[in-house]
């Protein structure tokens, strides 16, 4: 079959024939027709990921076939017993096990799930890593209720927008935040209540003034800039953070987050139930996942490349078959 | 009757004869036994408060007679009708409202509680504002649960003290830390597992190799130091902060906290509903409040010097009658 193969830790994919792998047993064999990428996926061509095992088909995320049926598969393996945390067996797909980058995939069958009706190939692509990460720590950490204020920080990537979809369907309000006025339009006219750039001086003060506090803000950036969340929180507020890309946190004062009664709550990706009960409800409200932009596989540098200049809003799609 | 009244944010309270208080329909006239000193009314007296009235009668602990009852007053008014937070006329007792440091007070008859029978005057009088918010930070927050492990920093404030005594009895293994040996022998004496000096280089490790990780830590210090907390967690773990004396955090690294799902979670006092669970907690389990010193009224300004110097094991007591 054709795959993106990884080959070496500090080099992009190598689009080449290799083995259709064979299911154990417990395993169905998922002939894909589209994936997505993911910033995990770009790390691991720039040597930026410690447990790198070559050769490896990359990608976590994956639609296709399988009996007959169109199937998402959960994007990972092993979550564990816990529904607090994953185990120590859990592992994101695509690394160290062969991931959806390719034409065929064999998956434990308990991992393989209904697609949702609405949506084409690549639209079920861009939602499991994104859609099971923003269900988590929309609903299963922050515990988010209909009519809460949202902010959701530097929308245009997957998880961002899949967060704010999510909301929305939710009957939250969602505001957010870019460095770029392009995507903030954009997000308004996805259903945003209205956003905020980040480069503006004092953008945290005029925000707080056009929507008054938070009750969840959902994060990816951390650095410096998360000092400023504290203020713009209602009490009992929840700040959920899934990423940490712009760095430590520096300059947080902890009597806004005391006085407030303030959670702020790591969160991954999530378990099995949770990505089924995310599907049942994209499925109940017709989400439809922003797709940036489709590839073919074998293109797939060029897609690398583009996640790598970061300027995307919503999901690379790789098109397989 | 006589009180501690500060007449001047700048200044130490000043023991005089003043009015003493009648009661509104709905409030109970207490007469005070013994009284308790936290960091707050020592605050008062600095300048280091925002919203001073004068005169006022400090004091946000105390325990006396009402109906020929021996009784224990919760330390704040106003805590509203939301669990998740305290609403916006929340105060705590002692300032802009009369306090406890007098021989009489008048409190609404819901605030006014059955003291543990276990207890002497000053060990009562040690209980509350302490009491409450140990509770609420391990267990409304954190969700302590028997057999977890707790790191609980800074042992010999009264809440840290009072949130291992509670822990203890709750079926957890508690670990401190402080920058006295003193100190942390102490605590090893109450029940505590065992002790980290956060002036030894490489406590941090040192202790993670002795106690394992933690499924709960207490903190009400912040500043840089917090930072080390994350690699101490398990996952799923819970970081409750009521108190940030050291400052901003700097430093904090975010991959650890959504990597291992840990819930920072900021706490200050409790509700009513909260000060009558831990009443009963402390009752059915015989917590006695570890005492520092019982200064008499008249000598309140001996009593805030010593709580200022910042080197007590427990509270500081004012014996009224």
């Amino acid at each position: 079959m054709k795959a993106l193969v990884l080959r070496s830790p500090n080099q992009l994919p190598e689009y080449t024939d290799t083995d259709t792998p064979i299911p154990l047993p417990g395993q169905k064999l998922v002939q894909l027709h589209a994936a997505a990428l993911n910033h995990r996926d770009v790390y691991m061509t720039q040597g930026l990921y410690s447990r790198i095992r070559v050769p490896c088909i990359l990608g976590s995320d994956g639609a296709g076939m399988c009996d007959e049926r169109r199937v998402l598969l959960y994007p990972a393996l092993e979550w564990g017993e816990q529904t607090a945390a994953q185990g120590k067996d859990f592992r994101v797909l695509g690394m160290p096990d062969d991931g959806t980058f390719a034409e065929h995939i064999c998956m434990p069958s308990s991992y393989v799930f209904p697609m949702p009706d609405h949506l084409n190939w690549e639209q079920a692509a861009a939602l499991p890593l994104a859609g099971l990460t923003a269900w988590r720590v929309l609903f299963s950490r922050c515990r988010l209720k209909s009519g809460e204020k949202v902010l959701i920080s530097g929308i245009g990537g997957g998880v961002a927008l899949t967060a704010m979809q999510l909301a929305i369907a939710a009957g939250a309000e969602v505001f957010v935040t870019s460095g770029s006025e392009e995507k903030i339009e954009k997000a308004i006219a996805l259903g945003a209540g209205a956003g905020a750039n980040y480069r503006n001086e004092g953008w945290d003060k005029q925000l707080k003034q056009d929507a008054g506090g938070f009750d969840v803000i959902v994060d990816s950036a951390a650095g410096d800039g998360f000092s400023l969340f504290p203020a713009l929180c209602n009490p009992g507020a929840r700040i959920g953070v899934y990423g940490g890309s712009l760095g430590k946190v520096n300059g947080l004062s902890m009597q806004p987050v005391f006085w407030k009664q303030i959670s702020i709550l790591g969160s991954t990706m999530g378990s099995p139930e949770e990505f089924d009960a995310m599907l049942r409800f994209v499925g109940a409200h017709r989400i439809v996942p922003v797709v940036d932009t489709v590839f073919p596989l074998e293109e797939g540098a060029a897609a690398f490349e583009r996640m790598d200049r970061g300027d995307q809003f919503g999901k690379i799609v790789l098109k397989i078959a």
